[in-house]
């Protein structure tokens, strides 16, 4: 089945990925946690256009995790994600330790100010450094030409877009659309915690924010549409709500509370019994 | 005179060293702040014996310095520079403006813990986090295979070390030994603030590591070197003493305060007038 090639230091990683380059070869990057779904695999296709060889990563970041969230029971399949890859394109499976990613002595931390502190930079203290951090990384670690980030973690990829300007990291960030079932709830790794009483009022969560840009678009207020858009959720049995906001796109500033004229995205975080949702939308 | 090349934006630095590399020349790399003396030029000299081109950047970085420090008084001569890189062997000079660095909506901060934190740590807050900012930048932008900085910096050289070790920046660093006037003062920029009376006094600063090294070495006790040093600097006419101390060169921990069997570095900052200066030695 998958015969995909596996390395799992740094060294390893770099002297593939400069055989390549000595090929004239182009390099795009898919960094992940694993858990592939068809989200991810999306992105290994997208990159595929962009360069003529794939690398995918799978490394659970502990330092992107707080000390009450899921990383212990985040979910972890390599041979699984492996045969995944395999079949969407990937040339090269990257599948460092945590030892190899932080050996004794590191010391370093990336942070964003600004973009990374609304939402769930409120919600999650300490996650974006940690995502800032490993992708930075992963990023030096592998020397893509492209690399490619889910827009399902919106705020992630505009945490990233703007530490790869700050830093010049010589690579190009592109976003990939989200991956959406049938009935709309956004692909996710943790969809697996939910209940099937739970995976019934998840989708929910799109809708809900698919109402409040409908509502901007009609004219109205953001403050009240996020209002009704977080009482609709509780009502649905989401609880707590983390967030329902409408920002701009670029920067996740706030907008006004008045009718929203320019771009705007769509964000929420909520909790559905002891899974925590995201999600978000534009136009 | 000089016919140094000058490039003022990052492009333009990338598309002169991409053109080297791919004649397969090796790049050196030597980051300064500009008001060149023979130190910065043994560095370049030092370089120049480790890569086919060697690239010298000036930039006075605004981030490194502290609200009550010399960022305006810091000396700044251009063409003076030029012409003293030319003359060392340097090939092209970096000397960008503040917004190609730091353009409007620049966010993003490289911290390193441990290293960073005592001595200069404690006495300028702030000032390594952006010295790790700004080096972080200049590797990313120049790209290059080796780069050089003095060990008249020495804490800095050590949180630079950890640095491209954490974030996996494919770089060489080398440490470039201190270049001293005949009466032992290291060289630095900002002697040129000294009077001559002060000038007649600042050696005190490197015979009083030597003091301590010599103690150290002799059998005694860390405390008892390190406060005889101060008093004997205060006595001098320097003051206030942010430091004498001895440490372990790799981390800048803590020796014991009993004799000391393995390597040490011995690095001391002083005020002297309104001139701060530092230095260090080891053996």
């Amino acid at each position: 089945m998958s015969s995909l090639p596996v390395v799992r230091i740094v060294a390893d990683l770099r002297s593939q990925v400069a055989a390549w380059r000595r090929e004239g070869l182009r390099i795009g990057f898919v960094p992940t946690m694993g858990a592939l779904h068809e989200g991810h695999l999306s992105l290994v296709r997208l990159a595929r256009t962009r360069a003529e060889r794939v690398v995918a990563s799978v490394f659970v970041n502990p330092t992107q995790f707080g000390p009450n969230e899921d990383f212990d029971a985040y979910p972890r399949d390599e041979a699984r994600d492996a045969a995944l890859l395999a079949g969407a394109g990937c040339d090269l499976l990257f599948a460092p330790t945590v030892d190899e990613m932080y050996p004794a002595g590191a010391s370093t931390t990336v942070t964003v100010a600004g973009v990374s502190e609304p939402l769930d930079g409120q919600a999650r203290p300490g996650h974006f450094a940690g995502v800032a951090t490993v992708v930075t990384k992963l990023l030096n670690q592998c020397a893509p030409d492209v690399a490619v980030f889910g827009e399902k973690d919106f705020q992630q990829l505009a945490v990233i877009r703007r530490l790869v300007r700050d830093l010049n990291l010589p690579v190009e960030i592109l976003g990939g659309p989200t991956a959406r079932a049938e009935d709309g709830l956004a692909l996710s790794s943790r969809n697996a915690y939910l209940t099937d009483a739970e995976r019934a009022v998840a989708p929910r969560l799109k809708a809900a924010l698919d109402d409040v840009l409908g509502s901007l678009r009609a004219g109205g207020r953001v403050d009240v549409a996020e209002r009704e858009a977080v009482a609709a959720l509780l009502a649905a049995g989401f609880g707590p709500v983390d967030y329902v906001e409408a920002r701009v796109p670029a920067t996740l500033d706030r907008l006004g509370p008045g009718p929203v004229t320019g771009p705007v995205r769509v964000l929420a975080a909520a909790r559905l019994g002891r899974t925590r949702l995201i999600d978000n939308i534009g136009d």
